[in-house]
């Protein structure tokens, strides 16, 4: 594969302005690129082609692709909230396998260490490359150039924009539903595969040329809440499990055991409450990783001493996030995903916990969404820069073992806050320049590590708010120094090589940066 | 206005070939016409174009108007679900009159009596003509040719085909929200003008340039669920009172009194009884016509005695479908309007009491609909015809007075069934050919009056369900004879002109029929 054509975008990293076979636009700064055009316009379909009784079921995915009309080159979709205990994706390449199918392109809101069979499909030329987020050996997979195409990453409102803007056409998305009814409507809420919700799947079943549901529980229609409406659906069939409900969602979920991951989240927490953000009516987003659901946890308490409540906030969610909506703490929980069975419950019983989809919450070419509306948002990064740039998808050690997810997207809240250790296994987290870039520093405002909190010189507001308060707050450059005194030195750079086997768009379609091969270590 | 070129198209009505400037295509027969190429596709927004805060509102609708650039000849569309209690619409053409603008297309879902204002603004420039069911005066201003352009009829169905297939380009939607958020999200559920559900303006803001939410109960952002969702909303405004509750929802539904609907009434039932139809896990939709009211409660009756118990029905919905509900006669209610108090609090507060759209139910272009899945339907008619052809828009006088709303999209149900009166005011219901063909005789299966059953000839399978019963089955021609003998013959025809006042559409966005002017009384 000859390397594209690069050139140095708004944050000087030099990226390709062609993407298996594509156009590119580099970044162009934040809130810069407009965009031009229309919205892709899907094929008008007609009741003529679909059966008077809704029901659209056929035996088995291989008869549903081929029903589809599936051949060499095109695109498949498939959703993520079964992460790493779905069955479907690797159930759909085993039919296109079978069916003779080469070359497609697997579109994936995500994919797993479960997905590992896909690698297969790779060498044996069933799959050609992956758009989409790659978690473990994929990552390292398509960072070795295994792959024969580009990696795509995107930010789950970026594919929701790559989608709704046709720069993806998704010929056959298949939608593994833990509920169906023969019409194709469909919702997480129940069945073994429960999994809370189906938005990763939304664009896909508005979009895609044709649509799947793929069901281990079909029920009578109609299939209700319609998470998936199957005025969307081509065809419905069924596996005997879609996905292994211990790797769906957690029993419960885990909060960190470690103390230096506890005064991380402890001191977010109270940067919070001395910011002033944490005041009545305000809202928050946190992730189900360790830290974060400490510090939800440590801001749960405080909200109670304070007699503060938060009008809503945004999941993943836990049992965490679940008790403060029970005990009374926030009015609304607005989910993205649900992470544990509890989360699952409360959506199913709880009106006030409310399903959400990358359109609503992340789609930056829509007319607004709910991430900008946040008053803080907590996530975590792999490296940060003194410029408060910011990693989530490489290591320093460079290989691509990460996806986006909601990441880019919740940059925008009004607060956004990295609570990371400062080194992990003696390698730095805070860097001079990040691996891969995939947020801009502007939007980055607080770095809360063990060894002190650094606010963004840009944010005088915060740094206002918090400068009576005992918060250990520091130049970025001084903890980075502390830390690498610790440790002996800023970390060995990775070694690339030239070509470029991942690009890393932005919220907008452009693209940010990207991840090169890794030289084998000699 | 020159007359445009004319065709005959399948059902023998001679329709025009252009509408308003626009290509029409004939009608081809039920399940004939394909359509081709893509829906219609919105441009492309992005988020730079809107407030990070989620704050879209603006002072009063005239601001909103001029933000979303409305100017002459724009296509400015409302919705129905305040019905003849709506303030918003003519609130929209009074500031629309003060900007100054002219020869603006009304794109309503439906219009009331309480719109009759917009006759003055047909006579002073500001509306040019008005595409949408025109209920009383303005169907009357219609039929007597005072529009400017050619009115257009379409179902509830057949309105969400035409925007979604850009027949219909919708620059400004204008949504009266009874309760909304300032990011736009927006419900009937609660506030002074509750009126349950907002399904008829999902396309509206789907599809529409700009879309502005007008509410008198703005609340703090989430407003859940959103029927309507606020990313796809431009501007939102207030009103003191955007509609008169009193004439929204009625207090409670009125069943019919007469001892001859009465008996019609009972005779369905009874027919939907016997023909079989009326099994466990069955389902049917009525609306809230007198006859259809009484109709639901006889078979409600009936249902309780069988011990059987239906899937789900469709509303509109009205006290007696939500008591159905609530006594567990049917799991759920799937509904396209809310007819009472009842309806609204029972949305409101039961997950199976469901929101539905006319994309969901009616949109022919789709990938299937819920309408054909209905085991029977039970709708009114103005007349029907020896052929089974009915007419549900004109009198036998020739006026243009009613919509076609849901009705023929619910014609595709499994079994369709019109209980009519044989006459109405002495003037005969069962005629020799419909003044306006709405519905072709081959979807109206059964016509119940109360003079006998008349089942249409190619339902054999429905003549020998019931033979065996006492049901007065006879022949329609039989029933049309015996009723022509008591009031002296068959009615006079209208004394149409030549123009074409207003088009009827087919599901499909054929032609099926069209409504001349009417030639002034001598």
């Amino acid at each position: 594969m000859p390397s594209p054509e690069l050139k140095k975008n708004a944050v000087g990293r030099t990226v390709p302005v062609e993407i298996n076979g594509r156009e590119a636009v580099p970044f162009q700064g934040v809130a810069k690129y407009r965009p031009e055009g229309t919205k892709v316009a899907p094929s008008i379909s007609t009741c003529i082609d679909y059966p008077d009784c809704g029901d659209k079921t056929v035996p088995d995915i291989k008869t549903a692709l081929k029903e589809a009309g599936v051949r060499d080159g095109m695109t498949i979709s498939t959703h993520h909230h079964l992460r790493n205990g779905d069955f479907v994706a690797n159930a759909v390449f085993e039919a296109a396998a079978e069916l003779g199918v080469k070359d497609l392109m697997w579109f994936p809101s995500a994919s797993f260490p479960c997905h590992a069979p896909v690698i297969e499909h790779m060498k044996n030329g069933v799959v050609h490359h992956i758009e989409g987020s790659m978690n473990g050996p994929l990552g390292a997979f398509c960072s070795a150039g295994g792959m024969r195409g580009m990696g795509v990453l995107r930010s789950h409102g970026g594919r929701y924009q790559a989608v709704q803007d046709g720069e993806v056409h998704i010929d056959i998305a298949v939608i593994a539903a833990p509920t169906a009814d023969p019409f194709g409507n469909a919702h997480g809420l129940t069945g073994d595969a429960a999994c809370g919700l189906l938005g990763f799947a939304l664009a896909d079943s508005q979009y895609a040329d044709r649509v799947i549901v793929v069901t281990d529980n079909l029920i009578e229609f109609p299939c209700v809440p319609w998470q998936i409406q199957g005025n969307h659906v081509d065809f419905v069939t069924t596996m005997d499990a879609i996905g292994d409900a211990s790797k769906i969602v957690s029993g419960t979920t885990q909060i960190t055991k470690s103390p230096d991951r506890l005064r991380i989240a402890e001191m977010t927490a109270r940067f919070v409450r001395e910011a002033g953000i944490m005041e009545n009516g305000f809202s928050f987003q946190a992730g189900a990783g360790g830290t974060a659901l400490s510090f939800a946890i440590y801001l749960m308490e405080m909200m109670r001493e304070d007699g503060v409540k938060a009008r809503f906030v945004r999941g993943g969610s836990t049992q965490y996030l679940t008790a403060m909506l029970e005990e009374g703490l926030t009015d609304y929980i607005l989910d993205g995903q649900t992470f544990d069975l509890d989360g699952v419950r409360s959506m199913r019983e709880n009106p006030n916990h409310v399903n959400t989809s990358p359109f609503t919450s992340y789609n930056y070419h829509g007319k607004g969404n709910f991430a900008s509306m946040l008053d803080c948002v907590v996530l975590g990064a792999t490296e940060v820069d003194v410029s408060f740039n910011a990693n989530v998808v490489t290591h320093s050690d460079g290989k691509l073992l990460h996806g986006i997810g909601g990441w880019q997207n919740c940059l925008f809240s009004k607060c956004t806050i990295l609570p990371i250790p400062a080194f992990r296994d003696r390698i730095p987290v805070l860097v001079d320049e990040v691996t891969t870039l995939c947020g801009p520093g502007e939007l980055i405002d607080v770095i809360v590590t063990e060894r002190g909190i650094a606010i963004n010189p840009r944010r005088d507001d915060l740094l206002s708010a918090v400068s009576g308060s005992d918060l250990p707050v520091r130049p970025i450059e001084e903890i980075k120094a502390e830390v690498e005194t610790i440790v002996g030195g800023a970390p060995a750079k990775p070694r690339f090589g030239e070509r470029v086997v991942a690009a890393i768009k932005w919220v907008d379609g452009t693209v940010i940066d990207c991840v090169r091969q890794l030289e084998a270590a000699k």
